[in-house]
């Protein structure tokens, strides 16, 4: 398989993307706010996550799932705590609105939190607990996702790959930003594995009799993923409770769905019928560092943190020891010059958008 | 090996450990809570949490590293946010008094937050986490703990075990609780396969050189624990990013130590020089359910999760998948009625102090 990729420009291909938004009947803020956060994923090198899903959200639109302007509402609130029917809007939108929401609370009483319901998928958790940094606070960010992971001891589709965000400012050290999957692989990985039809480690997946897979494919056919941990004597009970506590967080708590009811991503499924929520939910938060510590005290800490733990004593010397976020930025770095590459499947699903829409994909 | 097991009534032996602490310049008030979070741990089966550490406790309170009678002061604070300087308390008594701040901030605010600094260990996260339980809140307690832990990609002790756990209620089914290290394997795991002098996974710990090992008593030789995931293919840079957002949120966030520099637990090894903070840190909070959705309600669909995900299609049949905390609830209900199985070693270090405090062990 020839994977060449073509290479974008990121601005022009963010212009591209809000504009397609534009044609999708979003107000032009909603649409520049959705392109920013699918694009922040395509040049942070989390490609799952960017434009690869626009045809996925624009079926959804056209199915009248995502509402292209959905009426946004506070449902309850407290000086720290709110709960926003997001009215069927895209995550992409919601997610960044819930945030700002959280950091203004934060601001006033020392930490905010937005439960979010009736939703749809938010793109890269990153995006929104990094808003947070700028306001010297620390951003927290989960959301529940269509059913692929068993939890520990199962064989059942019944959590998604429920993303943990946690983002820590620094003073003249980069950002500490730890945005991962509770599941042994991310869709991101497998979706990598299947395209390269290379074989994938023993622990990422088991197919639907619970046998064990090294195939990415299975999970066309009904196979599953596992948490993290892969299996019981290395912890998966552990990752399933860490997938189960962002479940409950996004669902249950915010009114959405959960667990098996969490209306599947793609068009050509129906939700659940019975669904005890709301669509999609996430949980979003920021803590002001103020209101623990002196936030320029607590940012020389994270710099001498940060320092000493890229000292670690390596396993192998051309490899040290990472913070978390580390890849993700130098993909940002990167990319903002050498632009975004987009493999064929990508590339072409945006041609026929282009074409659709009358709006030339940039070059 | 005979690891014969004597049995103990557990609240003859919290009336005990009460008076041992008591004896040892505690308050009546502190040494009673203290005696409930140790006994509460032997009580869930967390063997390696409760008064297994009581002689460690009383040799760092005989060497001045613990205050039996410390200054617990709030030194800074907000509606939802404090942080506490514990005096040099055992993180027995600072955690559950900070946990109580939590809850009234949560009350007025919608969450309360509180970070700990200069304080020592604090038995299991979860009894401090379920405090928030019966005001229908969920509770969240996070601490740091002397390094054991390497890094993903590193071969260094870097990390405590650093626990994560979040408490959340429902209606008519037990509270959902998640307590868990961070790392591929526990202590309390490690102590048990070592006692057993029994081989462990691998994937659990590596020596010092950074090879493999199936060996449990490489801990002595300075070999060191595996984050959760165990390597990079299974996501080890996960368990470290959970790990180091622990020990951020309890020590830098807090004004405590972090990293290499959070004080031994053993008090034949001294504190590092130069560290920069004060003390082990934790990190404790409460969401009130009330501020996102109405309370009732919320538990009402816990019940339906948790009803849900038993009935998860199992591995095998006759283990059903599970909800975190239902081990520990199952040998809590067990050791009521039956005792509290001890260890001879652990039997033997209870005997040493009884006689030591002229205060006879209940039989």
């Amino acid at each position: 398989m020839a994977a060449e990729n073509e290479i974008f420009p990121w601005v022009a291909l963010k212009t591209w993307v809000e504009n397609i938004f534009v044609k999708n009947d979003f107000s032009r803020d909603d649409a520049q706010l959705a392109a920013s956060v699918l694009i922040a994923a395509d040049l942070r090198g989390i490609d799952s996550h960017g434009v690869a899903r626009l045809s996925g959200y624009l079926r959804l639109i056209e199915k009248g799932r995502i509402q292209p302007n959905p009426l946004i509402k506070i449902i309850r609130e407290t000086a720290s705590t709110a709960t926003m029917d997001a009215g069927g809007a895209i995550g992409l939108v919601s997610a960044p609105k819930a945030m700002q929401i959280a950091i203004q609370k934060a601001k006033i009483a020392g930490s905010g939190w937005v439960a979010i319901n009736n939703s749809n998928h938010f793109g890269i958790a990153a995006f929104h607990s990094m808003m947070a940094l700028e306001h010297d606070m620390i951003g927290f960010a989960v959301t529940n996702a269509s059913p692929l992971v068993t939890p520990a001891g199962g064989r059942e589709r019944m959590l998604g790959t429920n993303p943990i965000c946690v983002a820590i400012p620094a003073l003249n050290e980069p950002p500490f930003v730890l945005d991962m999957a509770t599941s042994a692989a991310s869709n991101g990985k497998l979706e990598i594995a299947e395209r390269a039809e290379k074989e994938i480690p023993e622990g990422w997946l088991i197919k639907e009799d619970g046998s064990k897979s090294r195939n990415p494919s299975e999970l066309k056919n009904k196979g599953m993923v596992l948490t993290l941990g892969s299996d019981m004597e290395h912890g998966s009970y552990k990752g399933y409770g860490l997938s189960a506590f962002v479940d409950i967080f996004s669902g249950v708590l915010s009114g959405a769905n959960f667990g098996p009811w969490v209306p599947p991503f793609v068009s050509f499924l129906d939700p659940a019928e019975n669904a005890p929520g709301k669509g999609i939910g996430h949980f979003v938060g920021a803590w002001s560092i103020d209101g623990f510590r002196e936030a320029r005290e607590f940012k020389e800490n994270m710099d001498l943190w940060i320092q000493r733990f890229r000292k670690t004593e390596a396993m192998d010397i051309n490899n040290p020891v990472q913070i978390p976020g580390d890849n993700e930025r130098n993909a940002e770095v990167h990319r903002k010059v050498h632009g975004i590459p987009l493999n064929k499947k990508v590339h072409s699903d945006l041609l026929e958008i282009a074409e659709k829409y009358q709006l030339e994909l940039p070059k």
